[in-house]
């Protein structure tokens, strides 16, 4: 029986109830929850019992995802290791491998083979690069790609469904036009075959192997804005509403589903485009890729996306993927990756104290306690990336010392705890 | 005559027309701005002409301050010039020498001929370190301090005028207490001589002095919240109301000022304070230090600070205090500087599009048309940080080449062009 079969029947599985420990939320929630489809856990039939299981809707702790992955200029299936270790360490929920470099396989099965946590994929991209150009997939091909990551024990498959012809003219207008890789490549297809979108034509089929493996779809938003004066645009709705049916579609047929979402998205639009997702699609869970709130400053999106993501979060989006400080420039480092990691979960435990999630602002409450006693030891342990404290702190003055050191004698922590 | 007087005299001054050229706003829209105390342009009558004028306040580009000076541990005046240069390199509209080392003077003195942008200082510091404790200051000694930074220049001065004994029972209930320095000084020197803040009692002297030289006042939150647990709560915001009531003396007296705002404030609590501020305080200008949203992230609260200052600057909070990587843990050096401004630059940027700030976007649009167009050059040209972009990117694949760098020969945006 897969996750959402269970839930809906009123039963609790293995999963379900280690979300409910992790998360402090009574099991019958859980799955009251996944039955109305608000809630999803990715886990392969195939990894049950060995990946974590991580909720991610309503209620829960906003979650992070970090991609790794190969490209054609840069395929080194160990470095693709280090990076999802380096991840988790950081405190990645989740890890999609993206990879389009040689030897997709092989990269994939290492990274579901290190990764502790749900892995992601998109498999159209495989299926284009096996192709040799987009144009030359199949329905067939995309399809077998899709079965294959399934059986591989991938957790959960971006899949851009909601691309529609009619979408097309809708594009006409952008300044950017499309961004994402694998609507990019169903949209040549189509241009090509003049031709409706496989992944939407055969939804049904889609359904069936996500169904057997118990894979969680995650629907893509091919046609998401690429910068801020695409946002929120006639194009991306429509296909918001596609993602809608097809949501409500898997939910009828036991596949988890959660919603993608942007991308490149002004502080202004953000909380409208949280509420038109959770609006049209039945409040599903909904993962945003940042989204980066300016375009201008290539080398600090960690920190473009951090503000986004706070927003979207704290406005109810359920799981943050990371942007890089090497978004728009190139694949990132093993450092890069922990970085954008501590960024993304900087926006996620941030939203979550701010909607008032029990216990979340806990953390906070500690840390400071830590610092008015000037417990230096506690305060590293409590840090979120305690390296990076340690590190930028230095050895002077000595951690057990009384006073702050920022402002040595003249620290007003300690002025006013004497007073 | 000084700046307000002939702002609210309906003249117009070269400052005045050089705040209206760089923000693209009549003059005559800048005077009646600063007449009404919602738009300040901190430059001290020694120093026209000889530094930026730089508007703060309604309607205008949302500006960034930068930290440096010096501490007992470590006082380096070549260093501090460095940072001054650094930080204005990296965009920083003003910087403040909150130096409490060895030598005060010769360091501001060294900041005030350094920097081409307004400086401001906190006179309180030096008045109670040359005191040797803060309990053996003066009311004298504090106005000497206060006069001694005008004549030396200094554009703004923070003076804590809004802390009173009232308020003291107030914070009891902290879980941190004080963490402003000068705050943390005025308090215990009421405390030891049982008599009110001498920055209040002595405000009609202060404000001749601030007259006389025509330095802005920047009224200190001497009990802002140093952690999310004591955000808005019955202390700051009993200062606050002091502060728009001398707000509203200083402007009747010819004196500019602006507000300082917090500190530790969870997202859902930022709105709130920038609306309170605008409300008791009649509109002035809001300067506000972060804010940051979360207490638990030691080494990234630049990253913490520009979620909570682009938020508060989208409310109306016209002018952020970077917070650098550093802060919590020791003073910064030249690359937290430079990245702790350039991260505050991001928050204000984005605020500024989000507010619909008359050609803020533009900057956007230009970058995203120099993406869609893989106009390698022409981003570096317009990014917040070419460096740093450039050192990411790196040299492969070449800069004229004609995909993107992530994704290679599978770019969406070239192949979404192609079709």
């Amino acid at each position: 029986m897969n996750l959402l079969d269970a839930a809906s029947r009123g039963k609790t599985t293995a999963a379900m109830k280690e979300v409910a420990r992790d998360e402090g939320v009574a099991v019958a929630r859980i799955a009251a929850l996944m039955k109305r489809g608000r809630l999803v856990i990715p886990m392969n039939r195939l990894r049950r019992g060995r990946v974590r299981a991580v909720g991610i809707g309503d209620g829960l702790r906003t979650k992070v995802n970090a991609n790794v992955g190969t490209s054609a200029r840069a395929s080194d299936r160990a470095f693709e290791r280090k990076k999802v270790r380096a991840a988790i360490e950081a405190g990645a929920d989740a890890v999609m491998d993206l990879s389009t470099g040689r030897d997709i396989d092989s990269t994939l099965a290492a990274v579901l083979d290190t990764s502790t946590v749900p892995v992601g994929t998109v498999p159209v991209y495989q299926a284009a690069i096996e192709a040799g150009d987009p144009t030359r997939m199949t329905a067939r091909s995309i399809l077998d790609a899709v079965r294959r990551h399934a059986r591989m024990g991938v957790d959960f498959l971006t899949l851009h469904c909601g691309i529609r012809q009619a979408a097309v003219p809708l594009l006409r207008k952008r300044l950017v036009g499309v961004v994402s890789r694998g609507g990019a490549f169903l949209l040549k297809w189509m241009a090509c075959h003049g031709a409706d979108n496989p992944l939407y034509t055969h939804y049904d089929e889609v359904l069936d192997i996500c169904r057997e493996y118990d894979v969680t779809i995650s629907l893509g938003d091919g046609l998401r804005p690429g910068c801020l004066a695409d946002a929120t645009d006639a194009a991306q709705i429509s296909e918001l509403k596609n993602l809608g049916r097809l949501a409500a579609r898997a939910l009828k047929r036991g596949v988890q589903t959660m919603i993608e979402g942007p991308g490149h998205v002004p502080i202004d639009q953000i909380e409208r485009n949280v509420r038109l997702e959770k609006q049209y699609c039945h409040g599903a869970p909904f993962y945003v890729l940042g989204p980066i709130v300016t375009d201008v400053a290539p080398g600090y999106d960690h920190i473009t996306s951090a503000i986004g993501g706070a927003l979207a979060a704290w406005h109810g989006a359920n799981f943050l993927c990371y942007v890089t400080r090497r978004e728009h420039l190139g694949l990132p480092d093993i450092d890069d990756v922990r970085e954008g990691v501590y960024a993304a979960r900087i926006a996620a435990h941030a939203a979550d104290v701010a909607r008032g999630l029990k216990g979340a602002r806990n953390w906070d409450d500690e840390m400071s306690r830590a610092r008015v006693g000037l417990d230096w030891d506690r305060m590293f342990e409590l840090a979120l990336d305690p390296k990076t404290a340690g590190k930028l702190k230095g050895k002077t003055p000595a951690r057990g010392e009384d006073t702050c050191s920022m402002c040595g004698k003249y620290c007003s922590m300690k002025i006013f705890r004497d007073l």
